[in-house]
């Protein structure tokens, strides 16, 4: 029954699809406020509008002078200057320095008039309430910032495709940009397929299990930053399964299909596939362990992936196509990074060469502070399995293995 | 005028205010629907409420059978079963084997009554509709998922303080856990003060310079799972701000104030604190670069976070203590780790020792797959170089220095 698959390496197969998705928001463009744009893609490059710092500004607390006036100062002969006020915080100068004249500067503060660099604090010594020390020279610029040296007006801050940081927002929010366009979240229809399948309100009867495949999916596309659509649960027939893809596909920017990618009798989402547009599925069976009968497909345009019925090859097929997908449909080619931590491997793990293996593993800090990666066996049916691991090892295809003590590294889950 | 500041670690500043915050949820808890659960942090131990498998589940497609009757099987000599039928996924046998019977079985279905074991497709023949060949022998229980083994029932399948991840939801909807108990988001207070700083809305004046901090702060509550409540700007009026603060606080599980906290005349954040509540400041200084003064507090049961007005410095700070302590108020002693990445310095980078330095630096991927660490040089008043940058390095409290090609470990910005 068993036909032969032509699998392909997980990251190939990912490739052929994002080659062939624009690096366009898929979904369209909005414009949000800056302040709850965190985690959103910028739509459009963002220019700086003014330059920053606007003014020259001190960096230092201390005293704002003419520079030359304090050529030769030293310890042992400080430069005496007349103190003629201060410039407060958030004003414009209103005084103006004569040779040997200073005025108290702050940090963040403009420097008086005439002033070139400002004394630090420290380096200074009051004489009188009218006098200072000065005991180290400054060169012109010294301790302060000059216009434009954070950015200048029409630089380039935040590339289309960028995921917005604080930082972002903060930088965005300095410049008064108070509303920037994003892509919109790309809408992921997700559609379980299975006689055994109900949903989780259901009490299964016998031989019936509860829906799960669509809610960690639906947890990954949201976590991506796209917006989940479940689509329901569909038996074992083929026409009612085509009919719930081709609806669901139409009015979502990607399409994943549960189960059924295997290849047995009742496994027929490849031929749903190739029905539902031009020109279908572009790999059938990946070189990868859990995960092999997964498809990866393009419908006019919008992405298709089958993902294998059990919950654990469904999530690392998943967490391998779909967050990259997701990404890729807001117009950004370089997600943010998974997080990744070395650790060592408590135990042997066997693999065949020739196709990736994704280990469930529990990282556990030992007392020396070192992280040791425990393998979490289970079998592929078994959603706990996940649950009781934080993180997942690759055993790359090339390897036959991994030997107990080796240093991996443990990809967040 | 400064004072000297008694420094302490960034880590020693964190414990001494997490010991004294209770590891339970501060804002309270509620109940939300599991499929909209991702990211919200557990409030009361999860436990299953029932076991899964609910029935023996074939783990393969293939044929169930009578162990017994395989025995001594093999290629020159196979075992010959009568083909009785099959039990369709997601329905109950109506079938029951007697000695020499099989069934079809498919994965994740259930046997043929008084089958103990599934055997492979691969491992058998078909000799006509009604007749197989079986090639190997299995032992009872082989290719067979048992009851219980996923998940027994009464088993803690979450603990208290975990932060829900997508593979928890499908856990949790397998055992049809459609609603659970959650801590409640903290509303996280944040004032910014200073005659300088106007709303982002604002063209500033001479000296003046837009609200930044407010908004990286929030960005990284949010982040973090809590609720940022912006509580406006207040100048440098200490009854002004005293007041602000205190309103603040009491609608606020946490406070944090920003700018203020350096050693000059103007700045009394750590004089506030003190008149917030009890023990008032715990910590005025952090031995970190930027950041030294920084502040923690407890003002009645609820942290007290000051910040240094520069951008860079607040971010650093905040990244050490606003995070870690909005998991704590919703009792998650554990966070999720951030995102750390090993890489090769590009320049030399010196510290003083006695401090830990964080240095801003961009992360790029070289021609041969290396990541390469660049530090991004700014004035720590410069939110740009945050906006530049995608990581900070840290420099360890001992070292006086790190050198061009060193290893460091990179953390996500």
């Amino acid at each position: 029954m068993p036909e032969f698959f032509n699998v392909l390496p997980p990251e190939e197969a990912l490739a052929l699809l994002l080659d062939r998705i624009p690096e366009r928001p898929a979904a369209g463009v909005s414009v949000v406020e800056t302040t709850g744009a965190l985690g959103r893609v910028v739509a459009a490059e963002i220019r700086a509008t003014e330059s920053l710092p606007m003014f020259p500004r001190s960096t230092m607390d201390g005293y704002s002078v003419r520079a030359a006036d304090t050529y030769g100062a030293s310890d042992g002969l400080p430069a005496w200057f007349a103190l003629v006020g201060e410039v407060p915080m958030g004003r414009g100068p209103d005084i103006s320095l004569d040779v040997g004249e200073t005025a108290v500067a702050y940090t963040g503060g403009m420097l008086a008039g005439n002033a070139d660099a400002v004394v630090m604090m420290e380096h200074t010594q009051a004489v009188d309430a009218h006098t200072i020390e000065v005991m180290r020279p400054v060169a012109p610029g010294e301790n302060v910032a000059q216009p434009g040296e954070d950015v200048r007006v029409e630089e380039t801050v935040l590339p289309a495709g960028h995921v917005i940081r604080p930082q972002d927002i903060g930088g965005l929010l300095a410049l008064g940009i108070e509303h920037i366009k994003v892509a919109e979240r790309p809408r992921v229809g997700i559609l379980s397929m299975g006689d055994e399948v109900v949903a989780p309100s259901i009490t299964p009867g016998p031989g019936e299990v509860r829906d799960v495949n669509t809610y960690t999916v639906a947890g990954q596309v949201t976590a991506a930053g796209g917006t989940a659509a479940p689509l329901g649960l569909v038996g074992d027939d083929y026409e009612r399964q085509l009919d719930a893809a081709r609806r669901g596909l139409a009015e979502s920017d990607m399409l994943v299909l549960s189960a059924g990618s295997s290849v047995s009798a009742r496994d027929r989402t490849v031929d749903i596939v190739a029905e539902l547009g031009e020109p279908g599925p572009l790999v059938h069976g990946l070189a990868l362990r859990p995960g092999k009968p997964a498809i990866v497909g393009l419908c006019d345009g919008k992405p298709v992936i089958g993902l294998p019925g059990n919950p654990v090859s469904a999530m690392v097929v998943s967490s391998l196509l779909v967050r990259p997908t997701v990404y890729r449909l807001m117009g950004c080619a370089d997600p943010p990074p998974l997080n990744e931590r070395a650790a060592l491997l408590a135990q042997d793990v066997p693999s065949a060469p020739g196709r990736e293996d994704y280990v469930p593993v529990r990282l556990i800090e030992s007392s020396n502070g070192t992280a040791i990666a425990h393998p979490v066996w289970g079998k592929s049916g078994f959603i706990f399995t996940l649950v009781r691991a934080n993180g997942l090892v690759r055993v790359p295809a090339d390897a036959g293995g991994i030997y107990a003590g080796e240093q991996v590294q443990v990809r967040e889950l």
